[in-house]
């Protein structure tokens, strides 16, 4: 890469059939999307080649991009044990990559990120898509067929506006958590 | 070390307190202990921290002992979908470490392990500890506080015990497994 970043983040959203993968640019203030995509995981491979395979991904973009911090998709809820703890091996490869290379996680409910990219937190992944098509001013020929890749970069996107939120912001939130913990100490 | 083995299992149980790890060096068609240990979790890190202290514990003992393989306790079966996603996340980068140095994994359920080694599947942790003690002659001095360690020991001598298996066995299971899946294609 010629243009200098003042941060990378790299979004992912494991999964264990395609895991989407996005690395977004700050520059001052302004997020620029840097490239994008997803590891489509082969029916035929055993579940082991496959998390070797998220773990070799992961491991390749940050060598490749050298981000600064890394945002995951994490539902925190799912159908039944057996797919959140293969859920959760793939999640874990993933971090695993970015752990090896002091690469600080945090993680995000699909929800949340749904909601700080347009505003509802039930959107469509087109309307994820759509917005952030406009807020990274990204040309229609870069858009992904699999929104996988949107999701990832979703993450991303999120993760930045948080770190963006003033502090003010996050104690109001805390507050408002607290008053709803605590509705008898509140007045 | 100065032994020479013909092949090194490396036994993992992962967990998000404990993880108990034990190496076991073959010779010939003998078994023996190589060392084993656990790594405590403490409470005061925080979720990312573990994973990170995992991944780093599996890698530096496959760096230093150079198993050819990996044997995990894995537990298919769980109490809610919160534990299984963290149990998932603690298996995903232990295997991380496995698979990033080419080391192949094989899991086994807790009840298959304890039936290999006691001939009970319901067998205690101590009954398990026990009877490694005698199989591997191990000192009394030498056997741990934890019972993970021991049970990490157990799922690499359960994989050791799969792979002496005849393969007569290995058809015999598998027709098994056939009879139960297909009741009316058998006379």
């Amino acid at each position: 890469m010629t243009e200098q970043w003042d941060k990378i983040i790299i979004g992912i959203d494991p999964g264990t059939n395609v895991m989407g993968w996005g690395l977004l640019g700050i520059k001052g203030k302004k997020p620029s999307l840097i490239v994008m995509g997803v590891l489509k995981l082969s029916r035929m491979e055993d579940h082991y080649m496959r998390l070797h395979r998220i773990f070799e991904r992961v491991k390749g973009l940050i060598d490749q991009y050298l981000p600064d911090e890394m945002a995951i998709e994490a539902p925190f809820y799912g159908k039944n044990v057996q797919s959140m703890l293969k859920l959760g091996r793939a999640q874990g490869v993933a971090m695993a990559a970015a752990l090896n290379h002091e690469v600080p996680i945090t993680e995000y409910e699909p929800r949340k990120i749904k909601m700080a990219i347009t505003g509802n937190g039930a959107a469509s992944k087109e309307q994820v898509a759509a917005m952030l098509q406009r807020e990274l001013n990204i040309a229609p020929e870069q858009m992904p067929d699999l929104l996988d890749a949107t999701d990832a970069l979703a993450v991303a996107l999120c993760h930045f506006y948080e770190s963006q939120k003033p502090i003010q912001s996050h104690g109001a939130k805390s507050w408002k958590a607290f008053v709803t913990a605590n509705p008898d100490r509140v007045k």
